[in-house]
């Protein structure tokens, strides 16, 4: 008899999350395996909204970015009710194995899930914002640093134009990795970030510092500075205003907003995503369950989806002190 | 006796402005004449400031965004004694040619100069707006339409993922021609653009009938609006507020800002610079002056400054056409 | 009763033909037309291998490259025998109206079939070639021009960081509309097209007067020349060691291939393809067959098919003049 | 007394060369060191030629491919009379550590002259090879592997569109890291790499038996290979004209050449080179020398230059194992 399995993606949409789908139904179908996806997140799953998968429809998909099973949001399912409905769904149409691909949401719906149901739940991280902790990167991630390093290149020649300082807000609600990471490869000046971040008047005393500097020793010049999302006490439009008053000078706001999450993944998130993704559907039918297949130092593992959440995700050392050295100093 | 000739980049950079003064200066040095770049746009006029250029430099400048002169407001230019100031530090340092590249506010400044000036004046169509008459195109307005329409296709999977309303607000302050080509190039389903807009009832009408029919017909679905920026009488969020009420929708908001005005110049920027730059050098002696050159069917023209601001101009019937058969409407 | 066309795409592919084939559909589909898509070129046609085609199934389609309904020469298609199949076909179906997209073979083939069929027959201009009379560009040509420039953009990242010459080799059989534009974009300093090409000897003393020359002023340089493919007698191998022999330099080729006639197509061709697409469709049933529907002038035009390949359409003197004073000489 | 620290970058240029250098500079910068820039690799240390390098220069660096000190061979740099003469110059000049950005046989040069000279020797592997043991990645990998991704997308555009078989070369002498990377994230269908090669034979009956179960499940389909350079006993050209004897259709080789050295650096390559150049400049004057400061499971690290190349670096399991899965066989 051939076994059965499904997929869904949920949270917010990553690119690389249809060449995540797509190793999946490759590999589950040299198994044997029939693959269904369920559409809408959990949504889906409580609607019994599917369709069939097979590897044709897998061709050329790897290179788009969203989801080919769409995504959504789904607060009804933090109920035991919603639960239970949904294991009924998944054992109606004989699926022994689902897995997850989304952000730490999705892995607690998939927890709660498991109380509920005794088939196979299997999570994949896919989320621009790398705070899953388990896995060195999350798909999606790759491409959203790459996107937003591309339009601070961008907002770099007008700012040079002008000699003007920009301010632009990159994602990232809890966790500076884009923020960071955006802001060094973009070779920014300054970086504003939720794990580093002491009060409003240190940041601007800090900012101030450097850009006075910068000017006495090279006259006028553009100064960029990048800005984790939802961090700003007052938003970004105080700390222009701010910034506007204590340098007497022209400060103008960008805000990267949806277009980080979209795009063709760049090559590393397609990687991630085929690796996690073939990984994890080699575990189909084992005794491991409850899950997140991650990469870490170049191998996969699988880590307890609890453990993927329970604490926040550190930046890394090597990162912050190239920062250090590199940025947020009259140096740079 | 060597002539000696100057360049300046004055209002918004746009991309190929560096492509337009590469294509002056080699033509130019082949004719045995001196190029100085002036600073700042007529900042540098007024303060005598300036570089000079030669063809060595110009190596690797074509692919480069914003414009190796800088460029700023000026506003004090307008002052008679200000015209009066520039001409004499162009007659000290013995320039016989001025070329100006940018919009009408700087070709007004070009006009302005020439009542106080015996020189020749030349302007170049430098803006991402593309809202000077006498040229098909400015330098700069392609490549602001490919980031503009890049943008959206990456916004799209975020659309298409959650089946979701997005917003999005591009440049274009009093010309829709950004907006227009924009919001058509990348298949967006309704634009709302200054030379078309009449109130906004009938727009909010509009677009709840398109997007209720094409729910009707295909269940949920995104749904992408391109907004021309300053155009809205409340502002994207008063416009976001109102789509949510009427739709009951989650409507999100982008704004593309400043990333739209920078960027490596897409080739038909670069060409467009580079054949308006040779032939304006080619100019350089000729009996004409106070005009600027632009391309009209394929062929370079000498256009009066005035004729360049007097009049606006209008969308072109074809793209026009091309809206009304692809969008704002239902079977888009 | 309703109306039923049908679009077929063939020739070599072209980034845009995505989006016309959309704008066609979009239209029909507001007028009431059932659309469908033959397959493979004129070989669907012979063997009566179509798909539908409605609006839905166009969503998401304009960013895409190649073409949905896939491509492929057909020889057989020159004869009597087969046009009067094709022919039986088409009034099988109830086809009035067929729409073909391709260049000047696929031209040939619909004006061929049209001496056998009497339903209308509208040709769209698909090719990265632009060598179609009768329309300023054509769909593709305008995403081949920026891979090509793309290309070289990155080739000369390695012949400035060593000092080397590159040969370049674009696509661009019979017309040197990719290969001059390519160049001048590109900013190359050499350019050997069919329409301007004299002899071997002559071309190898120009490229080596300049290139000495050129380093007399300013040392060991970079070098870039681009080379229309199926040009040189020799090939670029030939090519390649006889500049060897007398530059006593290495000299790299590189040869873009097959990469130009993908990828997703620029703004510029979208807008085109849209433009001819839709106003195509508005021609269904109107007394005017045999044409291509082309842009002149931003206007939509209809030219009778003969005459897009009766006589070989020239290179622009403006984009020559500009080629003459930027490249090919010793000041570029 | 102010520190001199020297730069050079050899072998084949890298894209993130640049960003490397700006990182050394900068960290230079902020501890006192002056630095100076050698040209063209080894030979500008035994010509003595040199450009000073400060902070300012390194504006709006990050994002150029190449490198700004040029590269060459340095074929007599083997001698010891040259590595007496390079000690010399260093001498001569006050400076007191000596960073080399390039490969492993750069790596060799930097070990050679480490024989004769007393000052410092850093390492910093700067190739798209990926081939230098002890670092998990080397600065310019990623964009090569961008770069031929992007350009097998625009392939499978016609491949799709003509239903037909692509032969893809790309680089990697004697290392598959680009071609396995490049294959599986391009989503390939078949992959020929050094480590995995076994004979001409097997390779072909490989190919041929997964392409008509292919076939013979979806009818005719688009087939991408890709070929390491170099490999294929009788070239390119030959395995074409077997492919197409034996598939008895047409195979078009593409061969992506140069293009794959240059381009703006992704981030992930901006990342690397900025965390290893500025870790490598914090290590000035430290006791220790002859080493190449690369990055393993995210942090950096410093390895005896020998150890770089004495053994060829393995593909990792994970990369083999997920193309072993996806590709290369009848389920892809």
């Amino acid at each position: 008899m051939s076994k059965k399995v499904a997929i869904l993606t949920s949270g917010g949409d990553a690119p690389g999350m249809n060449a995540c789908i797509r190793a999946i139904v490759l590999v589950c179908e040299r198994s044997g395996f029939d693959v269904l996806g369920y559409l809408h997140g959990y949504n889906g799953l409580l609607k019994q909204q599917y369709r069939e998968l097979d590897a044709r429809q897998m061709h050329n998909l790897t290179q788009r970015g969203g989801t080919i099973l769409h995504s959504a949001r789904c607060l009804e399912f933090k109920t035991d009710e919603s639960a239970r409905l949904a294991a009924a769904n998944l054992d109606e149409l004989g699926v022994t194995t689902l897995f997850v691909i989304g952000g730490d949401g999705s892995f607690r719906g998939a927890q709660h899930l498991g109380n509920f149901w005794d088939g196979q739940i299997i999570g994949l991280p896919g989320t621009i914002d790398n705070d899953i902790v388990g896995t060195d990167a999350t798909i999606g991630y790759f491409t959203a640093i790459e996107t937003a390093v591309q339009s601070v290149d961008k907002v770099r020649d007008t700012a040079d134009a002008f000699e003007r300082v920009f301010l632009v807000e990159v994602m990232g609600r809890h966790a500076g990795f884009l923020g960071l990471n955006g802001a060094l490869a973009s070779a920014s000046d300054y970086v504003i970030l939720p794990e580093l971040f002491e009060n409003e008047e240190k940041t601007l005393k800090d900012i101030l510092t450097q850009l006075n500097e910068r000017r006495d020793q090279r006259g006028n010049v553009s100064y960029i500075i990048i800005l984790a999302e939802n961090l700003w006490p007052g938003g970004i439009a105080d700390l222009v205003s701010k910034l506007e008053q204590r340098t007497e000078t022209e400060v103008r706001p960008v805000i990267l907003g949806h277009v980080q999450r979209g795009g063709s993944p760049v090559s590393q998130d397609r990687l991630l995503a085929m690796k996690l993704g073939a990984h994890a559907a080699t575990l189909i039918g084992k005794p491991i369950t409850g899950i997140m297949v991650g990469e870490q130092n170049g191998q996969a593992v699988e880590v307890p989806l609890p453990l993927t959440w329970e604490h926040s995700k550190p930046l890394d050392d090597l990162s912050v002190n190239t920062m250090t050295l590199l940025m947020n100093n009259r140096y740079a």
